[in-house]
């Protein structure tokens, strides 16, 4: 019977063995990122915000840029990160919810572009947003919060 | 005397009516972008580094996203502002130049990519970059201060 458990045991040790070898093939095999300063249990949300005069934002200068940060907490240059990351949290991160003109705004059809674009990481997506308002009273009446700097 | 007194304040009155109404028509021309909480002096530096797993931005999702303000002072989540702006202004803001992997880096030649961006603006000017790190020993060599987060 001791040898029969014998080899039950040897049989046992030498699965582990597979199993450990298994394991070290394993981590022979791309290493993770190392961990960071900031490493994060949230989704990642850093933008930067510009606004500039012009057609697009490829031909317009930038007159001024923040930075919006929303997780963990509302910060950055932003003048009003909280409001920004609230209006964005209720718009799901959709610029387009932001930079619609309500209806019932009056302006005229002058052409003196402004071009708004937000970059960066919205819950951890990656964000490219570009929108021209055709005058600066289309511009007041969608800037929102988050374009209010 | 009172007569002559009324006529003057009358005149002043006029002359003042007239400044109004050229303050009024020259108003009905482009409107400047309405000054800003956050006007600025200096060309602004707002930017927004990732890191992320993967071949390219397109394809990769983001790990971990900073942002770093460099004017008026060295800002944002990032770990090491103050570091990754000396490193960022020594480069003149060439990217590249950060992620050059120096002579004397000896890395295999393994595929695992590290993908790092860079978006939003340096100095007044737009930046958009992306670079790829072979495996986790070519970041480590070239990352700099500024992707070290």
């Amino acid at each position: 019977m001791r040898y029969v458990t014998g080899g039950i045991a040897l049989g046992a040790a030498l699965a582990l063995g597979g199993l450990v070898g298994i394991g070290t093939s394993a981590s022979a095999a791309p290493t993770p990122i190392p961990p960071a300063h900031t490493q994060s249990l949230y989704a990642p949300s850093a933008l930067v915000l510009t606004v500039g005069q012009g057609d697009s934002a490829a031909q317009a200068g930038v007159q001024r840029a923040v930075t919006l940060t929303c997780t963990p907490k509302a910060t950055g240059s932003h003048p009003d990160a909280s409001g920004a990351c609230a209006q964005l949290r209720a718009a799901g991160g959709d610029f387009d919810k932001i930079t619609t003109i309500k209806s019932g705004t009056f302006c005229t059809r002058e052409w003196n572009p402004i071009v708004v674009t937000a970059q960066g990481v919205w819950e951890g997506k990656r964000v490219s947003y570009e929108h021209t308002f055709a005058n600066p009273c289309e511009m007041k009446a969608g800037k929102g919060t988050v374009f209010e700097f």
